[in-house]
């Protein structure tokens, strides 16, 4: 049952927002205006009804005064009311056979409050209502327009209108988080840099649907092509390691934890009120499970980034071409600093090279063993032809391409030239530009539009690489543990 | 000598622009250019002269034939003609007293031409003149408007101008990097961010002018309050720690070594020719002579804002006030990570907090031991009162306010509210929103035009607040030590 059900809540055919306040800042008011507005949109197809016994119209729309007095289907309901009035809502939730419930409310087991949860728990359990929260922003689905983050994304300070809490463009991305305020983070971040969401997840104090859930669901999504993962902590941890193991079989998976350190974990504790256990023992599940760990959120997004757009890589091999050697070193001690060896060009590469050299097609002076760095006098043909050697070598399983746009024999449709050589590669490839004025963000963004990630700094653009070559390493060993344990019984019998 | 002499290249009376090229790309035109029209401008306020054999005038300028002819004084020379005809116009400037060089143009020990290299030297060395480069950007000082950077801040892409390598505002932050392109990127990311500078140097295969000197320097530097430095290699190791110590004890030094892998050294080794030694020996002289040593890129841009507009931290009790319980774990982590420690706070405080929680100036539920998390319906006041008692205690020596703005309780001018807060702090204090649209650039934005470092993410917060912590630690060091020389001799006699 648990599988087919969390579909409600992001294909719902009808939806009750109960708690449909009047007032404009509170949370079932916002989140009625934003189904409303994804339907004006032509977004959400879904049927809406806005629930709230003391008013007859909120934004247009006949206020019933319980979910049971609706006529139409609803499956799936967004509380949005004080917490102690939660379990009599969702009592009539089960009464009118709603499937899914999404707790926006807040005042649970985060304040002491264990016995209004277990009510909860207890009531969805009876009913069969899968559960998302409470204490959560609960879902964004930019694909069919199901957006329950009680936060505005507009807000007005000193009259005019300014992007508070902007919802990303359809995308690859999916995004799990057990903090909503992490969430909202992200979602801001993701909008301001262009990157697209599919499904987002907030899922709170987890009474029922957690991360195992998400990350099962998820795997099947067609939209999704990368799962981002924040978490405190994980409470089913032999599921987790099952689920997410098949899951990055299919697609991968990135997942920060917080709450590494001493100090860090006697926050987490705090925070979510579950014990957080140590660090290693998630090190080592996420491993098993061939989930890619990483360190901090710029990590986590500039990952999933990396991972959405281009495929792992098969082996460790990764070559760096640069303009700048400064830049090339810098990625190398990140790169190394993470396991992965940037070793020295095989003897057949380095003679193409030394033959570029000969010919004059690139400069006699430029470090050919790796990085390969074509100087400050770097052309655009400079890189083409070096990528091509390196696209065609069997050798090379991942490229780098530092290409600082300063130099002034760079010219200025360099990224486009790039994309079209890259376009011939099946290997993964990311690039880096550095600077935050004009030019930068141009060459960033014309490369990312074409699929290939770019970024601001060598050493964010090395952990993005080293994310597909860790990832390419968990898959690698998942597949192999997975014949071996197709063969076992054959072997046996 | 050596200490005088560096000041002709920041406050010139006379420059010389020796290839002063009439094509527009050409490194000797657009430097020619900055300096004219720095001159319109009313920033650089000296004669400028350009010298050219083969044309009558460029840019409207007459042109000499050599540094010879010209009948001002010329101190300053700059140099960007080919690499073999370097060291005949050096000879000239000899002849004509100028007192520094900055040699820009490449094709010296970087390609191999050692012997080239080393007679420039020579001619340095005979005539006494000092010596930026070769084969580097030069020097761009905001405040004289001296501009050696030879590439074109704007450059024309499909027929419209795009800014390519802009020049930050002036401001408090020097930079002193051997690799030009990382200058030029450095240039570009400050730019873009905001960020004002003093003085930048690059200076490529320092024939003469090293690191060494340049922190000497910029140490009496009354524009510089911080310095950030780009290294690959130091060959001057103990005047390194000599000179580097004392300034640390007038203003911060920020620096990052590249090339501290096995790999990422190989790389270096290939860049500058030069052997870039162990890292832990790095490490052992940054630490010495109280240099805060940082990992990346971002991390040296990051600290070398805070420790631009923050004082040190006196001890190492950092408390942390959010709005979001994860936000605030992941500021924990990375500073324990790094070595600080979080401490709960100790039981004045806690009664303090535990007060205002009867009172209800803030949640019953927020979590007060450090981080203080005022939940996610955090007000300004309830900020603002949590401050006024940490900025008061005697225990806290750093804090990091960590306010998400999505929150809906927290009002637009909340950034205002802050800033009048900490005006009354001696505390250092770091800031952070997470986000990428408008509200949070702008939150940002506010807290930094009042001199209140905001980071982009609780992590970058968290190394910008331990860069405070690190050089506290290391001027207290540096402080002891300097006591104990000058007590030594009295004890003896």
């Amino acid at each position: 049952m648990a599988l087919k059900d969390v579909d409600v809540f992001f294909k719902p055919r009808g939806v009750a927002i109960v708690g449909a306040a009047r007032e404009s800042f509170k949370p079932g008011h916002v989140i009625l205006r934003n189904f409303l507005e994804n339907m004006i949109n032509g977004v959400f197809s879904g049927e809406l009804y806005a629930v709230n016994p003391n008013a007859d119209r909120v934004l247009g729309l006949k206020c019933y005064r319980s979910v049971k007095n609706i006529d139409g289907v609803v499956d799936l309901s967004v509380i949005a009311i004080p917490a102690k009035l939660v379990p009599g809502a969702l009592e009539e939730c089960g009464e009118k056979n709603v499937e899914g419930a999404i707790i926006i409310s807040s005042g649970f087991k985060e304040v002491g409050n264990s016995e209004l949860e277990e009510e909860v728990k207890r009531i969805s359990r009876r009913y069969g209502i899968r559960i998302i929260g409470p204490n959560c922003l609960g879902v964004y689905d930019a694909y069919t327009g199901v957006d329950t983050i009680f936060l505005q994304q507009t807000r007005t300070i000193g009259g005019s209108p300014v992007l508070a809490t902007p919802r990303p463009k359809p995308g690859p991305i999916a995004i799990i988080t057990q903090s909503g305020a992490i969430g909202a983070a992200i979602l801001d971040y993701m909008s301001g840099v262009e990157m697209g969401v599919s499904k987002f997840i907030s899922y709170g104090n987890k009474v029922d649907v957690d991360e195992v859930d998400l990350i099962d669901y998820l795997g099947n999504d067609e939209k999704t092509r990368v799962i981002a993962l924040y978490i405190e902590s994980i409470d089913r941890g032999t599921e987790f390691i099952d689920t997410a193991g098949k899951v990055s079989l299919k697609k991968p998976i990135v997942a920060m934890k917080a709450g590494k350190s001493e100090g860090g974990a006697r926050a987490a504790a705090s925070h979510t009120g579950a014990l957080a256990g140590t660090y290693r023992i998630y090190e080592a599940a996420f491993k098993q499970s061939g989930v890619v760990l990483v360190q901090t959120l710029e990590e986590l997004m500039d990952c999933a980034k990396a991972l959405a757009y281009q495929p792992p890589a098969p082996e460790g091999n990764i070559t760096i071409v640069t303009d700048g050697g400064g830049a090339g070193i810098m990625a190398v001690d990140t790169l190394e600093s993470l396991g992965v060896r940037v070793n020295t060009l095989p003897e057949d590469l380095l003679e193409r090279f030394e033959e570029m050299k000969r010919k004059n097609i690139i400069p006699v002076f430029a470090a050919i063993k790796n990085p390969i760095d074509l100087t400050g006098i770097a052309t655009v043909e400079m890189y083409t032809e070096s990528l091509k050697i390196l696209i065609q070598s069997s050798w090379v399983n991942c490229i780098l391409i530092i290409a600082l746009h300063h130099i002034p024999t760079l010219e200025g449709d360099f990224p486009d030239r790039l994309i079209e050589i890259c376009r011939e590669s099946t290997k993964p490839i990311i690039a880096c530009d550095i600077g935050e004025a004009e030019m930068s963000k141009r060459v960033r963004s014309r490369l990312e539009k074409a699929g290939i990630p770019a970024y601001q700094t060598p050493e964010r653009a090395a952990v993005a690489a080293w994310s597909l070559i860790e990832y390419g390493r968990h898959i690698r060993k998942l597949m192999v543990e997975t014949i071996m344990k197709s063969i076992k019984p054959t072997q046996k019998s």
